[in-house]
């Protein structure tokens, strides 16, 4: 099969692989309906902790079952599937607590490279969750958004403690970002701030529910939401980005009390432990355990109430992989879908 | 009359000053019962952000109210009062949260010195608590603990998320860690892990509801705590300490999907980002909102339920001030209490 392999900053490559086989006796294998650029793969694309040795690229996926190991008890072949991109048994400790992406057995799925017609997925019991039907083509958008970015986003407004009547920012308005005020509006805040620049994604942020929009960054961002909120700050901040101006940003932004959800930290970034004590917000953030929220997520998208696969504004044929990392480093794109 | 001023480090003057007067209209003066020397009295004595002028010390205190400004409504002279080191108008969003730490109004109650025989609170309506009664003796220790080591305590406690049933660990056996030890016994916790390494510390949190104590600090200490919990982390963490050591400590012993509650963080402290993100645990702390916690702490103290005055293992009449910081400073004293 031919798959995505990033060789070096900006070098993908859409080459013959392997085709996965069963390993471990509860791995399924996938054969992929579709699969996305993230926003995460932009950062080796980009050279940041850039690859030293040829990798396949890509974790988020849904579609077909194509075999089961031995093992496997409830995951059938014929099934239309969707994970995260860490698998998890959803049985410890950890799992039963909602931290999937924590679970002690826990591997990284992309490790297989979902960026490919075909994808070895461990543990797949507790990691995958079957909908309820094949799905028809318009629905598989909204699907694949539940693996990754829709989950993610999901996460932040968990982590974020969003409540009911409650006021939200958003700092970022990338895909995640973007999914991050979907969530808010499902979760029933009133006032959810979109932290946005560019005229489209204000469009999209708006469409998912974003009651105000503020184009200001840094301090004149921050100063900018406690205008709006009483000079108090936001009950709940969710921070999309992950640089350390961001992360500041968000704490800042953040009322005493409030919630600070962040999905995402580059290197470096370093959180004074003053600033954090006098802020007296609340934060947490990580890796986001995606399968927590899965089968919700699926429901919604599979019942029409909730259209995340709008994110994907260019979608391109698999083997224009290269085009869809070139779109998203440009700005050119929001998040690239890759049909099979 | 005579109180505590610093002058610079270890040079605590016991002299004469004004004594204070009503300011505002909100303000009540308070003949002062007993007061105390807090932890964070030892930083400033310890020349860590000295005074730059002499500076009247102490911020914890119980007493009768001597007088009363005129908006003030509900506390009336003759009451005995406790109050927390903020002033806090407990009615805007945030007290109303439960900050009242961060209270749009708040105010340093400590700027007036409350190791003297009389302070001046500010916000008296919104800060002071009254007991039901003139307590005797016996209860005074107790009662003042509430004002800020056992608050500051609970409110670790609280920030960490103690549940009942879980397991909760302390770092830190100064006043502060045993009060916290003291607070997730009564939260219901079911093993309760005091990390300290000094006998008659050790001998206090057994009484206060530790189960377990552990004498390694640092990674070592990281290890104990994994050992003793399948190798998952406790659910909860106190950190009572606020050095750069004891945040990791606490950030790692922690189970992914926990809580670290803390409760005070010394200059220069950093939290590595990424690091934070894949323990992915909650942190969350700040000047501890004792005045959310004072009623119900005040109720308990009264009816004999908890014994938080058993820190003070040293009384000295208040002219020994001195001798109270000096104890403290060489922990040949947990806490030292000061009569009037």
């Amino acid at each position: 099969m031919r798959g995505a392999v990033l060789y070096g900053p900006r070098d993908v490559r859409f080459e013959e692989r392997d085709e996965p086989t069963i390993i471990e006796p509860t791995d399924a294998i996938i054969r992929i309906a579709a699969t996305c650029v993230c926003g995460s793969d932009l950062w080796p694309y980009r050279g940041i902790d850039a690859p030293t040795q040829p990798t396949p690229m890509g974790h988020e996926y849904c579609g077909i079952v194509e075999e089961v190991g031995s093992a496997v008890r409830n995951i059938k072949p014929g099934q239309f599937v969707i994970g995260s991109f860490f698998a998890s048994d959803n049985t410890c400790a950890i799992c039963q607590a909602g931290y999937q992406s924590r679970c002690v057995q826990s591997a990284y799925v992309g490790a297989g490279g979902a960026q490919a017609p075909l994808l070895r997925v461990p543990l797949a019991d507790g990691t995958l969750v079957a909908t309820p039907d094949i799905p028809s083509d318009d629905l598989i958008p909204g699907l694949l958004a539940t693996s990754d970015v829709l989950g993610t986003g999901w996460f932040g407004a968990d982590a974020a403690h969003v409540q009911p009547g409650k006021t939200v920012a958003v700092v970022g308005d990338g895909a995640v970002g973007l999914c991050a005020v979907l969530a808010a509006k499902q979760m029933g805040a009133e006032r959810i701030i979109a932290m946005s620049r560019h005229a489209s994604r204000q469009q999209l942020a708006r469409e998912f529910g974003a009651t105000d929009i503020v184009t200001e960054r840094g301090d004149e961002g921050v100063a900018r939401i406690k205008e709006m909120t009483d000079g108090l700050g936001a009950h709940s901040v969710i921070e999309a980005v992950g640089s350390q101006e961001a992360m500041m940003q968000a704490m800042r932004a953040t009322r005493p009390g409030g919630h600070v959800g962040f999905v995402g930290v580059s290197h470096g970034v370093q959180l004074p432990g003053q600033e954090l004590f006098y802020a007296e917000v609340h934060l947490h953030g990580g890796p986001a355990p995606v399968r927590r929220f899965l089968p919700a997520l699926i429901d919604l998208v599979w019942n029409g109430k909730i259209h995340p696969g709008k994110v994907f504004d260019l979608t391109l044929p698999l083997d224009q992989v290269a085009e869809g990392y070139r779109a998203m480093d440009e700005r050119r794109a929001i998040k690239a879908l890759l049909r099979l």
